[in-house]
């Protein structure tokens, strides 16, 4: 079986989009036709994925929004999972996890073998033992919070480190280097927001042209498509925009999937106008 | 009810205790005798708290070995939590939270009202938005990370960051002022390792003498438990020293619960040693 990155640079040549959708399904929003459901979580999810996984090349189910419901939620998204795999899309589980040694040992086999997840996000707060234990699953992915889109990354994410270098940086710079020595098994990746593209370019430089970024902070958070296109692609597989409540809440009518399915479309007729420029080498 | 912190502040004075017994129980570790239980790790749990709930000043269940299995583990976590209130004791939810926004406050109804937690650990990288839905829930704790145990603390916690104020300080000084800064509802707190008494002391100054401080390490991984004792308490229910494997996994034999016992009492005797000691103003 192909690897997570090598299951996203096949799927976005072939159909041509680096959308990852969102599946932040909170159930105060679900809409009113699934309200009777059992369970009216995955049956939304289903219905947004087999609305949209030809425009898809992931998705990325928040833990938070099945934690919540407790063990009916974690079954919810186990089902999502298997449900997205039966379309052959890759899923990144967006979980932040960020702990050590045995602790961060059972949360890599919670995503991967129990949940079945092909990729996961981390946070690097504690350094390089909270991401080992994720690296040795060499056919997943770990996608390492390097510059957030939230407006409090600024708190530290952006502090200057001049250090033993005495090279003015800010933090979030030394934590691109460090996935940059990390990266050993090849299979780690980053997460930079969409609201900053001057310094996704910076971290893109940092990493190569082969690193994996994901890039949330499209759609509600106010980042620009295109120009985070420009700033972050370096090749399939190497950019994955996010989007999430613009897509999934798109409507609660009874037509929400079709309605979901337009507002996919209209970011992948961005990504595509944006992959033949690229291609083209404008 | 009292709150969380009023509720270790009391306990701290009545049972003379300030270890946090981490309730990390990995089922590969099961002892013997419970191999044939239901739930070996539910019945396990039962087994320490049974055996330690007048010696520890809270529990610490750590989401990492319960997510692992899935729906049931989470089951699991829910009546390990019910069982330590039984006796009255407060729960420290170890899961290092770090999300935003909407995904935050899932996670805050995930821990205090799903899971019905006391308290939780908070991953400071994503800035004050990743606290600020915590911190609502007024009678809850919310223990930030800080300056953790690990070797790898060292990747990124401690790097110096001079900035507009000019000052020369590592970054978990910059955390621990914004923790300081945060806690306008009076319900936060920090963990700091007992890897690094000294670090430890700095943050005490900073925080001032009633915030509560988490101090894992000791035990295992090799903190030096009187030394972190003078180091970071100030006072009933200001500083938790944590204990998982070295009390949990004290034996697999069908006495492991008293064996865990011991292991508690022995920390115990030391803490109450030491707060005989503080009070005399020795």
């Amino acid at each position: 079986m192909a690897s997570f990155i090598e299951a996203i640079q096949e799927r976005t040549q072939r159909i041509q989009s680096v959308l990852c959708v969102g599946l932040d399904t909170s159930l105060a929003k679900t809409p009113d036709v699934l309200q009777s459901d059992a369970n009216p979580q995955l049956a939304w999810n289903r219905a947004i994925i087999d609305a949209t996984h030809d425009l898809a090349c992931c998705y990325k189910p928040n833990l938070a929004f099945y934690l919540i419901y407790g063990s009916e939620g974690l079954e919810t998204l186990k089902e999502t999972i298997r449900y997205a795999h039966s379309y052959n899309v890759p899923v990144i589980l967006d979980a932040k996890f960020g702990d050590i040694g045995h602790t961060a040992l059972h949360y890599a086999r919670s995503a991967f073998e129990a949940l079945e997840a092909d990729s996961v996000t981390l946070n690097p707060y504690m350094g390089e033992e909270s991401i080992a234990p994720f690296r040795k699953y060499s056919d997943r992915c770990s996608f390492i919070l390097c510059l957030t889109s939230n407006v409090s990354r600024l708190d530290f994410q952006t502090l200057n480190t001049p250090n033993d270098d005495l090279m003015e940086k800010p933090l979030f710079h030394r934590v691109a280097e460090k996935i940059g020595e990390w990266n050993t098994n090849r299979n780690l990746a980053a997460v930079v927001g969409a609201t900053a593209p001057e310094e996704l370019s910076q971290v893109r430089e940092f990493l190569g042209d082969e690193m994996p970024i994901l890039c949330p902070g499209v759609g509600a958070q106010g980042g620009d498509l295109e120009e985070v296109l420009w700033a972050g692609h370096a090749g399939p597989g190497t950019l994955l925009i996010n989007v999430s409540r613009t897509i999934i809440n798109a409507s609660a009518d009874p037509d929400f999937a079709e309605a979901s399915r337009r507002e996919a479309t209209m970011f992948v007729n961005q990504i595509r106008t944006f992959l033949t420029q690229y291609q083209e080498g404008v």
